[in-house]
Order: C-alpha cells, then sequence, then structure tokens
C-alpha cells in the first residue's frame, strides 16, 4: 500500500510510491563530466566578457575585473529582472501587472572550470558563502526589493547553461508563491503551538534519527518526512534564525562545510547528478521573525515532473526519505 | 522591460521575460513520430495483457477484453495508490499520514497505435469524452474518494511511457493541493465581489479577445493572462459550472470537439510537441458550487522548469501569452 504523508510546512501531501521504489541504481544516470570550453566567459582572462563584477573576494589584491579572484560575482548578462526604470503596479481590467523590476546576478564560484564546490578547499567554498552572505546584505539594502533567493542549477538537466560553476541571486519586488505558502504556514502552526515548526521537525528528526544525513555544530541536514523528489535533502540552522542575513562568519564557515558535505554525499550516492538547491529566508523586513527558519533545500535531478504532479501538486516519490537519508550518511 | 502579471484565480505572480521572447520555432522539437511497438499491451488482440477492463465502449456489441472496442478502460497495471485494504490516518509524531487509498485507472483513446487524439474522427472523439464521463460518475460513488483527476500525458517529455494514445484517471482521497489553492483563491474572489472569478475571466477575455484560441457554443479556449508555461492554453465551460459530472451528452459533445481543435492547433503550431492536459473540477461533495467552475488546462512541453522556479513558484514564461493564442488561432 502507498503512503500518503503531508508536509507540516506547507500542508502539502505526497504518494510514497513504496509498490515501486527505486534505489540510486535505478535512476537514469546524468553525464556531467565536465568538458574545459576553450570559450568560457566566467574563466579568468576573460572577466569582460561579463558584465563589470559588482562584488570578488581577492585574496591576491588584484584589481576589479582581472585574474587573481577566488570568488566573482557580476550582473546576469540576460538577466530575467530589470534594474533599471520606474517601478509601476496597474490593473488590466481583472488582471494586475507591476514593472519586472529586480536584480539578476551570478555568482561564479572559482577561478577553475573543472571544479565544482564539492572539489573547493575549505577556504574556496567559504568564500562563496560569504559572496552570498554579501551579496545578500547589499541588495537588501535596495527599498525596491521585498525578496532575495539564492539558488544553484548544477547540471544540464537541472538547467545550467554554463558549465563553470556558479550560483544565482535573484533580487525580488514580491514575496514569491513558495515563500508566502511556507510563511502561512509557519505563522498558522505558530499560532496553533506557539513555536516554529521547523524548530519542532528539527527536534523531531533527531527523535526519529533515520532521515538524519549529517551535522555539525550549527546545522543539521536531513530527508525530509514528505519530499517532492528524490533524494530531496534540507540544510537547516540548529538554532532559531528567520533570517540568513543575521549568519555570522561562524555560522558561514559551517554552512559551507555541511553544504560541501551533502554535496559529496550526493555525488558518491547518486553518480554526480544535476542538481538544484535554493535558499529559503525571510522576506526583507519580515515582521514575524519567532515564525520563520531559513534553509536550504537540494533537490538531485533524478525524474521528471509530469501532468500529474503539475495539475494537483501531489507528487508521487518512489523512495522513501529514510532509505535516501541512509544511502546518503553511508556515501 | 520584463512584466509581471499575477493569475487572479490562485495569486501566482508570473514573469513575462519580454526581453527574451521566443515564437514556435525557438523551441527544441520532440520527436513524437509513432512507432508501431509489435508489443504494445493496449493494442487490439492483446487485451488480455491489461488488468480486466472497467468500461469500454463497443459499438460492435463484442464481449468484454476482446477486440472490436472504440474506447477501453483497464485499471492501470502499476497505480500510484492501492484500491484495496482500510483506509487509516495517523499521527507520527509531529508528522501526518494516512493510507495511499485511491483508484488509478487507463483510457485506451482507440484501437489505433498510431491515431492521438487529434485525428479520432468526432464520433471517435466524442467517445472518449464520454468515457471520462461515465468513469468519472462511476468512481464519484466511492466514499473513500475526495477528488477525481482526469489527465493525459503525450510524448515522452511529457512524461508518457505508453506510446499508444491514452489518458489517465486517478481518485484520490484528499483533495489536492493545487485544488485547494484555486478553491480558496475562487471563494475569496467570490466572498468579495460576489461573483465567479472564471466567469468574470471569461468576460475580460471576450473583451480583450487577443488571448481567445477558439470557441465553440459551450466553450471558450484561451491563454490565460498569466501563464506558467509558454502557450498554455485553458479550455472552458462559457456558462457557469463547478462539476464535470454534470456536462450533459451536448456539452461533452461540444467538449470533445473544442478539444480536438485546440489539440489540431498545438500540434501544427508547434510540431507535434509533448503535451499534459488535465481536467480541474469541484471535489466530490463540494459545498460551494457558485465559486468554482471547472475547465481543462493544456501545457506544451516546450521548456523545462529549474531551480528559480521550483525554489519561488515563480516561472518565467518567455512568450506573451496574446502572442501565444495568436499563433494557434492562426494555425
Amino acid at each position: 500500500m502507498p503512503e500518503l504523508r503531508r508536509d507540516p510546512v506547507v500542508g502539502r501531501w505526497v504518494i510514497i510510491d513504496s509498490e515501486h521504489l527505486k534505489t540510486p541504481k535505478d535512476f537514469p544516470k546524468d553525464d556531467n563530466t565536465p568538458i574545459r570550453q576553450a570559450i568560457c566567459p566566467f574563466c579568468p582572462g576573460r572577466e569582460h566578457q561579463t558584465p563589470p563584477e559588482v562584488d570578488a573576494v581577492r585574496p591576491s589584491g588584484s584589481a576589479a575585473n582581472s585574474p587573481g579572484w577566488l570568488v566573482r560575482t557580476v550582473p546576469n548578462k540576460f538577466p530575467v529582472l530589470g534594474s533599471e526604470g520606474e517601478f509601476k503596479k496597474e490593473g488590466a481590467g481583472i488582471y494586475d501587472q507591476m514593472s519586472g523590476i529586480g536584480a539578476h546576478e551570478v555568482v561564479i564560484e572559482g577561478p577553475d572550470h573543472d571544479k565544482n564546490l564539492d572539489q573547493l578547499t575549505a577556504e574556496e567554498m567559504r568564500a562563496v558563502i560569504g559572496q552570498y552572505g554579501s551579496r545578500f546584505r547589499q541588495l537588501s539594502q535596495d527599498s525596491r526589493f521585498k525578496y532575495i533567493v539564492i539558488f544553484k542549477n548544477f547540471g544540464e538537466s537541472a538547467g545550467a547553461t554554463i558549465e563553470h560553476p556558479h550560483s544565482q541571486i535573484i533580487a525580488l519586488p514580491m514575496v514569491p508563491k513558495t515563500v508566502l505558502e511556507e510563511l502561512k504556514g509557519t505563522e498558522y502552526y505558530y499560532q496553533y503551538h506557539g513555536r516554529c515548526v521547523l524548530c519542532d521537525i528539527i527536534s523531531q528528526e533527531y527523535h526519529d534519527k533515520e532521515r538524519i544525513v549529517a551535522e555539525n555544530t550549527s546545522f543539521l541536514a536531513f530527508c525530509p518526512y514528505a519530499p517532492r523528489y528524490c533524494f530531496e535533502t534540507w540544510i537547516i540552522p540548529k538554532g532559531h534564525s528567520a533570517d540568513f542575513a543575521g549568519a555570522d562568519d561562524q555560522t558561514q564557515f559551517h554552512l559551507a562545510q555541511i553544504l560541501q558535505d551533502v554535496l559529496k554525499k550526493v555525488k558518491k550516492a547518486l553518480g554526480n547528478p544535476s542538481y538544484n538547491y535554493y535558499l529559503h529566508t525571510a522576506p526583507l523586513g519580515y515582521a514575524n521573525p519567532a515564525c520563520y527558519h531559513w534553509h536550504i533545500e537540494i533537490i538531485p535531478k533524478l525524474t521528471r515532473s509530469v501532468g500529474f504532479e503539475w495539475g494537483t501538486g501531489l507528487h508521487i516519490v518512489p523512495t522513501f526519505p529514510q532509505d535516501a537519508a541512509r544511502y546518503l550518511r553511508e556515501a
């Protein structure tokens, strides 16, 4: 008998398809072996092929837009939102629209075309997370923005169009739907229980143990009870914290450590799959920080969503999260 | 400047990426040329390779599970929900689960392996819709079920695993998330305006004209103002109606007509792409039929959702719906 499980944050039910269970060997393999592109615009020496950098970590003290950087952030050459122009909201009959004002940046995670996050040194990995933090804080100064999302697409089937390892940051003029749903769910739980649901999830995960993937001083990594995707893994600060911007140097260091640890496990257990991750944090200026708890969601790209999932929002997941966690833990 | 548009039913914002617009020729082409499989379990003469049929249209009067059918419905051999067993809901610490009770059926749309819906005769197409209706009404008698979804995956990249044209019907023990969101939005709009939002959308579409794809006596087909996907098209009854089960013979005939018309246009404008469609109707026993309005959503599979969409629920759509509608209208 398949099992229906409910995500306690947003109330989404998922089907654990226990009659057709899949293990790592059952998923088609992506070929994510890097091919050094002779013309990669993100490689050192080609800094002029990107828009001028907005931030960088340069231990060598080299000049902006020249080689010698460890991490480098540039505006996306093909942004999905525009940074210039007037912000307008207007009606169109019964419909609503607003101008697509925002920011869209690319964090180039290192000078080496062939080294993804899992292969960086601890110092390099920390520089990437540090850059996430400094760009987040910088963009949050712009009063036009209501939300900032940091995400990474790795591998072609996860949507990466440039091979050189990079993340993206998008600042939005409104809070996106998925986050609104999380806020609504966390606020509702807080009203009822007087506690943060994600803090309660952490306690439950320590109690149940079987879905834990990794942990360190500041963070827990686990496969959620009601995942949408096989091998979905969340990384969450152990202590309550609504806002990623509040992460201090030591917390950032611990985040770098556990994120790299989990990405290594994903690669080892699943054979270098394509994946996405994104960071969910409170909206800028959020009024109820006691309710929300920032975290990262990592989604290895192993299956394809089809009509049924789109039409219902009901995901069918052929791997129990405790089995996924065990494969990752033991990788 | 890109444009942000809000769907008036569920409140979802989408980005119309007007800086990188795409027309039909800009999407990669799927090869959906049928290959007659020597071993197709849905072809006539192999009726014993499926579970015994639960319904069929047999103008020849032939016996169940033998050739001579026009449409044939069988239980899915690999159901995502189980039909037997006790229905239980229980807690697991802070989490909730229930048994995966449901029904999962396959509507084989015709005896011919190579003829998809767009190639059927009017009578054959009507038999398919008639079968949707009779299975819907039959399944809705089972008090364990709260919702029935009818959908079709066509083409490999839309998730079809068997080539022979077929649709699927899944009966669920709860109302899925996407429908709950629609109900919440339509009820909210009704409370405020005292009108059905989808009726108002129909009026607006007639007023604006530019997003209309096709119409007949009973139905309107249009590209929604704030689509999630390029060339997304909805088919909706012109008169208010919450429940697909209430569609009489004539309405079913008109639905068959317009659905086939739109699928022909999709094929012609976009080169036989993979697609999904699904029917959204009120939950079984829904108490507020004045608020809801059933419809079909058709999603040609032209682009790939990536980390940003998953992480935010904010879709990026590089085609204006009025342009998509024009391409479809003129096809």
